[in-house]
């Protein structure tokens, strides 16, 4: 399937009485479809008078905000054909599920898709039944719509997701319309600012369509109570040409109410390729792009008055009018002429299809919005063209003898990325992409910013066109994201880990609409969902407490296991390898956490991708064990800095209890850690137990909140003797190793820990544990004392790495050596 | 303390040129203080040459937003001294923490407040040293911050905390700086639209400052650069006379740019104070309150260039400036240049103390911002007048004999709260109020609705004042309430489940905040933010897959223990005696989840507050138990829904498996469930082990994602034997037995769990298991046919509830009867 073919025509002046008629006739089809999946489980087409029987028992659904998607619906439609504009609908309300449905049905869409639904009586009368009935489809404009990448389930994203798939598709035209609800929520609030993000010439265009119908569930909107000269002066405030248009509201005849909106759009449509025509030009202002404010009754066209009170117009109209159409005879006489009113007899044929007249009215092919290829973005994914990210590897000739930023040398992958994708490839972030050092991909690009330049600009990488985005709101962030892979391309978001929260609800929505598309056989793979989180727990320097919060990753892995994924790599190579594979991937979340400040490198490339793929594995090079002998101890760690406070504990060990048998163990892929029946990646028993043990006590040294350790571990023989060490919410402004003494993660600590739970230890280490009491004394009261941590604290990586590797008889740079099952793509 | 008294004055013409020059001596030494606070281990009035040993070693903060709000702060002082006017600062750009600082200094609140601060050489140089230093202070506004109820570690909130705190406080002026960074986020965006839920006449008065400096972390903002007219038609949209003020960018004087902004402070200030003798005369219109757009250098009166890059009015000034201020002389000499810009023997005496003319700028106690005591609300609290909850108890003549829908009898008892307590308490509610069932509480008060009015509207119950504030943005209503709690007053915040998500990084912060004032000893507890989550994830009947996450708790599990509550009352006398106590609670994040639809009454009043002071108890007249011998089973339940499939499940036990001693235990108060060493409501493990034993087979129905039972018991000896059914991500739109047969916690599956796990029944009861599966079966079909749930399980709990009680012996409407231990406020 091709994009379909656009043009950016002005309109064609063909705007006739037939038209007309044909849209006024389209919205009564679709509005009677529209009640009819609310009401109706039988008698679709009213061929013999309304019985209860025919009225589902259990009435779900939305009616208000539908009439109102329907006719704008209509009108795109009788102007997509005519211009044979490629149009992705975004329907901000999603709740308005039978609306979009009951369009996708008319242009045909619906039973290419679902050939059960057929375009007669019979497919009719499934097609109303299905909807928010027991195995059938939900009432929202969820995945299983045709056309649909936005179900509107949490409102406050039509917006940015509009702009997101309108990000470098400059053919397509992008109608968003968001509800009068969804416009008073903070993202979309922000999100009518995406047009200062969006280069005219090489992006598609949003349309947005204000859909003020007054009410939202139980109460008016703020939007449709301010006056006009203020809501004009608010969307002109926010960079667009506002156009309001009013109908319903008194006795206009709906065919001089669909020509004044066909005229407005034809309007609206002609400056848009205006725009377009001047921006090909080479004219590099920024558009004051239009946008439609459509004032309409709530529920239009729904009884005005039921049991006495007011309905249409009101926020009575919300979800189902008439709650007792099956149990009152009034309720039912009611539902019978409300459906009658859209005269079903001249809406479709004697076998129940729609009139050819009105059907007239599509377009065909991919210009169907509900057919759209954009709307089911994997039919139009291209692989990336990844450079190999092994061009990127830092030497490394020992553990710990080289350190550098690993964000930073990520960001010289990401330049090549970039480089090899220059219209399929973005990057996302919140004023945080230099912060989180990926800055060199200005040199193979630019920041997006069409708002005004000053002089001084000249280098601050701001440029019309640019594959990095940035804007000082995580939703916008997500948002355009999850719009741009949606839409079939790639990309990356990289944000401080603990502002990432700011999204949770998005990333819920998102993981949703993965899981259930990966049910449904027609929706393609798009790519990944790629976070970056950095500025992490342990290094917020510069901000302190409130810029703490490792909990996103137990956010993520409530979600379905098939589309969750989370990895802790530790030093550079390790998050090359790591980002590769997850720039790869389709239909996943991806949650990489990785540090920006100067860490040890401690695995050569080839080290670094062996362990990748097993996502852990034994150090032979860090611990003492004695091959072929249980170990007395296995010190864990997951996490850049655990990792290391781990090397020091062992270290420690190695030098104040020789005889220990110490087993070092890195966790690199999280989901390592569970069941292999909770999560693809999930280790076996058998694998858990050989790395892990059954019996010897496990101090695990863990990025974030301890307990996740224990969620995904709960199952495995061993888990009681696992003691975890994380965040626990202690912080402050203050230096890195007074931030993991804080909270107990610090190597003294472990060393504590290791004594405290290897049998025997504690009666013969008592010394040796007063001495780790007193090294935290000690580096506290450096710490208090001079501001910063003590130099043999910073600088221990190296000697301490070198000796655990000497001691321990293994040539330094080998790797995990145990291979474990399992798939972990 | 007393609130301050307050006028609403108008100007009283005292801008002369004295006042000017004290007005700039002030700005001088909150700016050089600033720096200092930056830079400074030693030295800080510069009595000698400025050396590498007085610079800190880690240079940590933010300078690029502070130089602007001093320049606010100092024009404030002096307007409030004028006006007598008490006056809350919200800091939005939080991270300019050492401007915070120094002006609480300044006005003496510091030093009152910490007294090893004095007002001396070594008071400054204790200040100076202990920004953003080990064992010092935090960078941010945080709660050691005098004067300071907003940390701004997460931007967003400044405009919607200011909001709640001036709701109900007529006497109040809460300005609020918003940096230009943070108006980019969305829930910011939103926020200005806060003015349409204010009432002049009751309500204090917000007066929002736009900052622009122009930058944010690396890159220019959106709002700096737009047109003029462009961010005035914002403002006007956003419902604000907007009054624009540049300064810092070319050679005006101080005198003249501070006699400038004096001037446009006493236009605004008179404005509002028109305002409110307008409103107070009875003038009913919306007002455009003024807000003013302030322009300056970002870093205003930092050196310009640094190393040849431009840094004053860039985005190189946002944290310091001169990195290497210790390590290079270079940096280090333009360190002191810039010091001494400030002219600090002009500011501070011999003593080091603040010149006392410029002190005289300040007003005095309580009027200072810094002293305010709503900025420390524990001090104003008062407790909520609480009517008896009980009055509103439902009658339960037997568990399951009536039912009942809880939150909409929550209601009837919300009323009379509304009306004892008619101007500290509020409801917040993102159009949800009434959808949660809580409607009862128009009989005693309004939605407060301060945009346009229709004639249609009579009988929506919107009213200039009104106790129920609803906007549809979660984060509105989680700032709006954190506002209004951080200032001393009560409220909840009502909301579906799924979407509370939408605040989680709201909830971090002000967990982090209330963690924090608890270590402080000057501040004061505060009235605890009370959750009510309804139409949760099993019962999202007409919206389905996107509305179902429970996750909310596993969130806010992550934070500190002594903050956190979790309660999950299953009926209508649970639910009532939950939220009596949490209404009376302080300092704490209480989240209640409950159902709204109508649901079986299981406990008297008299068993639901033992039960609730238990927090989990056994039910004998439910479950199968022999006295004095061990169960075979124990079936655990937490939240409405498990705990209903849980009864039932045991009703099916006792008819199949009549042997079988089955123990019901019920969970209300999920924390009772942790270890008591990790948890203050935590049992002891002899209660636990007692409850649950340590050897019998658990099933556990859970309300939520089931692994958080596993998170919350993993210590625990008979953990193992858990076995947890709950939420997995499985959801549609469909009926509510099918949504729990979908997660498999629906009593057959129940059943089905208690044969495979105790030992010897799988053998035995083959045949009931099948039994079960084809009721499963059964079900399904039945509910894909007619598209409801079989009669006899929807009216299952009275003849279920009566058999298990008179199997049982024991008497119907017995409660739980085991004590516990430990304390569970």
């Amino acid at each position: 399937m091709a994009t379909p073919t656009s043009a950016w025509h002005r309109g064609s002046g063909t705007l006739n009485d037939e038209t007309i008629t044909r849209i006024d006739g389209w919205w009564r089809a679709a509005n009677y479809l529209s009640v009819g999946q609310i009401y109706l489980l039988a008698n679709p087409l009213l061929r013999e008078p309304l019985t209860r029987d025919h009225v589902k028992p259990r009435l779900l659904g939305h009616w208000g905000t539908t009439p109102g998607l329907n006719f704008i619906y209509a009108h795109l439609t009788r102007a997509i054909r005519e211009r044979s504009q490629s149009t992705l609908y975004v329907t901000g309300p999603g709740h308005g599920g039978p609306g979009l449905v009951a369009n996708a049905y008319l242009e045909g869409t619906y039973t290419e898709t679902y050939p059960d639904i057929t375009q007669d009586d019979e497919g009719l009368r499934r097609l109303v039944r299905q909807f928010s009935f027991p195995g059938g489809i939900p009432s929202h404009v969820a995945p299983e719509t045709p056309g649909s990448i936005h179900e509107g389930g949490e409102l406050g994203y039509a917006l940015s997701h509009a702009y997101g798939a309108a990000f470098d598709n400059p053919d397509l035209l992008v109608v968003a319309v968001v509800g009068d609800g969804e416009a008073e929520t903070g993202p979309l609030a922000t999100s009518w600012h995406s047009n200062k993000f969006l280069n005219p010439a090489t992006d598609g265009v949003v349309l947005p369509i204000l859909h003020l119908n007054g009410y939202k569930i139980a109460n008016p909107t703020v939007l449709a109570r301010i006056d006009d000269d203020e809501l004009e002066a608010l969307m002109r405030g926010y960079g667009h040409t506002p156009h309001v248009f009013v109908a319903g509201f008194d006795d206009e005849t709906p065919a001089s109410f669909h020509r004044r909106f066909a005229e407005l759009l034809d309007t609206v449509l002609d400056d848009i390729a205006a725009i377009k025509e001047s921006a090909a030009a080479g004219d590099e202002s920024r558009p004051r792009w239009p946008m439609i404010v459509l004032r309409t009754p709530k529920g239009w066209t729904c009884p005005p008055v039921i049991d006495g009170k007011r309905t249409e117009d009101s926020w009575r109209a919300h979800q189902v009018p008439l709650a007792s159409a099956r149990d009152t005879p009034e309720h039912l006489e009611v539902l019978e002429e409300w459906l009658r009113s859209y005269r079903p007899e001249e809406l479709f044929d004697a076998t129940g299809r729609l009139d050819a007249d009105i059907a007239a009215l599509a377009p065909e092919g991919t210009l169907r919005m509900s057919a759209n290829p954009h709307a089911n973005g994997g039919l139009l994914t291209q692989d990336l063209r990844l450079p190999d990210f092994r061009d990127h590897a830092v030497d490394v000739p020992a553990p710990g003898a080289t350190s550098h930023e690993a964000t930073r040398v990520l960001g010289e992958f990401l330049t090549d990325v970039v480089r090899l994708n220059p219209s399929t490839f973005r990057i996302f972030g919140p004023d945080e992409t230099a912060s989180n050092r990926l800055q060199a991909v200005y040199k193979a690009t630019d920041k997006v910013w069409n708002a005004a330049y000053l002089p001084t600009d000249d280098d601050d990488h701001l440029a019309r066109r640019g594959r990095v985005v940035e804007m000082l709101s995580e939703h916008q962030c997500q948002g355009w994201l999850e719009g741009y892979l949606l839409t079939g391309r790639h990309g990356l978001f990289s944000c401080y880990e603990a502002f990432i929260h700011i999204v949770d609800s998005m990333v819920n929505q998102h993981a949703k609409w993965l899981k259930v598309t990966r049910e449904i056989p027609w929706r393609r793979p798009v790519p990944s969902l790629n976070y970056l989180l950095s500025s992490h727990v342990w290094r917020q320097d510069h901000n302190g407490f409130s810029h703490q919060d490792p909990g996103f990753v137990d956010h993520v892995v409530n979600k379905k296991a098939e589309v969750v994924r989370v990895y802790l790599p530790f030093d550079t190579n390790t998050l090359l390898s790591t980002y590769d594979h997850c720039l790869r991937s389709r239909d996943y979340i991806n949650v990489v956490v990785a540090g920006k400040q100067p860490t040890a490198d401690l695995l050569t490339m080839d080290e670094a991708v062996a362990h990748c793929k097993r996502g852990l594995g034994i150090w032979e090079w860090a611990g003492t064990e004695v091959a072929g002998e249980d170990p007395d101890v296995v010190l864990a760690c997951a996490g850049d800095v655990p990792t290391l406070e781990v090397l020091a504990a062992a270290d420690l060990l190695r030098q104040h209890v020789p005889e220990l048998r110490v087993r070092v163990v890195n966790v690199v892929d999280l989901m390592r850690l569970q069941d292999e029946r909770e999560h693809p990646h999930g280790l076996s028993d058998r694998d858990f137990d050989t790395i892990f043990t059954t019996d010897a006590p496990v101090i695990f040294a863990y990025h974030g909140y301890p307990w996740l350790i224990h969620r995904l571990t709960y199952r495995r023989k061993g888990h009681s003797n696992i003691h975890v060490r994380g965040y626990k919410e202690e912080g402050t402004t203050t230096t890195p190793f007074d931030m993991v003494m804080l909270n107990d993660l610090d190597r003294f600590h472990l060393v504590i820990d290791v004594i405290d739970r290897v049998e025997g230890l504690g009666s013969r280490y008592g010394a040796l544990r007063q001495h780790m009491q007193d090294e935290r004394l000690r580096a506290r009261q450096y710490t208090r004392s001079h501001g910063e941590d003590l130099r043999e604290i910073r600088d221990w990586v190296w000697p301490a790495a070198a000796a655990l590797a000497e001691a321990s008889g293994t040539p330094l740079g080998t790797g995990a050596a145990v291979e474990t099952g399992g798939d972990n793509e």
